[in-house]
C-alpha cells in the first residue's frame, strides 16, 4: 500500500472561534477519510507549541553552509561549530525532514496586521535553511511535488479589485515564499477567506453576506482539494 | 528643557556582523550627541528579549475593545475579564505606552524570507491592539506627529527597478503598516542597505561594489535624519 503524509499546521491565537482552523480541521477531517489507513497525518500547532526563534547560531551555521554551494540536509550536522550552532541545527533538522516528507502541506494561516502571524513567521524563519530543498545533484526542487493549501482567513476585504487589495501581504508573501522554495504554481493552493470580522468591526456592518459567501467559497474549494 | 525620546528596537539575529544593528547604532550615536542631556534612549533588543507571542486572551480583549470603538489605552484594563485577558494587556501596555511616548522610534529590521523577522512581527502583533493609536476625541492619530526611522538591510538587490523588486515585503509591508497606524509619509523613513550578503552568497559575487556603495548611501541618509 503506498501511503500518503499530510503536514497540518495551525498558527491562529484564537481557538474555537477561529475561521482559519475551522477550514484547515474541515480539510483534514476529508483528507483523513479519503486516504483512510494510507493516509499520515502530522499535526502542530504553533501558537500552543511555537516553534523557538532562530538564533545567532543559525545565521553563522546557514552562511558557512551557503558559502559552500548546496549541502544535502543529511551533511550539515557535520558543518556545525560549537555548542551553540549544533544547537540551533538539531531545533531545524526535525523541521526540515517533515516538509520534505509531507505530500501535502495544509496550513491555517490568519491574516494578523496585514501578514502571516509572529508564531507562522517562526516557523518560515527555522525552516528556511539555505539550499536544504535543492536537490545537490539535479539542482531541482525537492519541493518540486509537494502540495500545499492556505487557509487564509483574514477580517477584512482584501480580495482582487477591493480598495484594500495592495495591503495584503498575506496571501501574495505565501505565493512568493512558496515558489522560491520551488513549489510550482499549480501546486500551491492559497484558499482565502474574507471579511471573518464583518461581526464584530462597526466599518465591516453589512457586509456580513460577502463574508457567509466567501467563506462558504472557501469550504468547497478546500473539499474538492482534499478529495482530489 | 523641552527632552525628546528616541525608541531604538533592533531584531536581527546576528551580533557582529549584522548591517541593521550597525546602521542603528550609528544613528543612536549621533542622536545622542546631537541632543545631550535633552535625549531620553531607550532601547530593546528583540531578538535578546523578545516579546511574547500574543495569546487567545489578547484576540478575545481585542474584539470586546472593538465593538466599542475607540477606547482610550489608559481605560481598557477596565475591560480585560479573567487572569488570561488580564495578562495579556499587562505584557501590552508597557509597550504601548513607550510607543506613543516616543518621538523618534528607530528600528533596526533585516529582511528574513522576503520580509521582517519572525521576532520584529511579534512586536507588531503585541503593539497593534485595536484603537489606542486613535485620539478617541478627534478620531486623529496619536502617531501623527511620530518620526520612523528603519534601517532595513537585506541580503540581495530588491531595490526599485531591480528583477527582484516584487519580491521585497520587507520595505514595502512597513510603509504600509505604520500609514495603518497614522505615521505620515513625510515622518515614515525607510532606508534600505542592499546585498548585505553579497560576500557569502556565490550567485552575489561581483555585486560588492554596488553593496558598498547602497550602505554608504544608507549611512549618510542616517547620518543627515539623526542630526536633522
Amino acid at each position: 500500500m503506498t501511503t500518503t503524509t499530510l503536514l497540518h499546521l495551525d498558527s491562529s491565537i484564537s481557538l474555537g472561534d477561529s475561521v482559519s482552523r475551522a477550514l484547515t480541521a474541515r480539510f483534514a477531517a476529508a483528507w483523513r477519510a479519503r486516504h483512510g489507513s494510507a493516509g499520515r497525518y502530522v499535526y502542530r500547532d504553533l501558537a500552543a507549541e511555537p516553534v523557538a526563534a532562530i538564533g545567532a547560531g543559525y545565521a553563522m551555521l546557514g552562511r558557512r553552509v551557503e558559502r559552500k554551494g548546496t549541502i544535502p540536509a543529511s551533511d550539515i550536522a557535520a558543518l556545525a561549530e560549537g555548542p551553540d550552532e549544533e544547537h540551533e541545527w538539531s531545533l531545524t533538522h526535525p523541521l526540515v525532514d517533515r516538509l520534505l516528507a509531507a505530500d501535502t502541506v495544509l496550513l491555517g494561516v490568519p491574516m494578523y496586521n496585514l501578514t502571516v502571524p509572529a508564531v507562522f513567521k517562526a516557523w518560515i524563519d527555522r525552516i528556511s535553511f539555505p539550499g536544504v530543498y535543492t536537490d545537490p545533484a539535479t539542482g531541482e526542487s525537492l519541493l518540486r511535488r509537494t502540495r500545499v493549501v492556505v487557509a487564509a482567513a483574514r477580517g477584512g476585504g482584501y480580495g482582487p479589485g477591493t480598495p484594500r487589495e495592495a495591503f495584503d501581504f498575506q496571501t501574495p508573501y505565501l505565493r512568493a515564499y512558496f515558489a522560491r522554495l520551488g513549489v510550482p504554481a499549480e501546486h500551491l493552493h492559497i484558499v482565502p477567506a474574507e471579511l471573518t470580522r464583518a461581526d464584530d468591526i462597526p466599518a465591516l456592518a453589512g457586509l456580513q453576506p460577502i463574508a457567509a459567501k466567501s467563506l462558504a467559497d472557501a469550504e468547497a474549494a478546500l473539499d474538492a482539494l482534499a478529495t482530489a
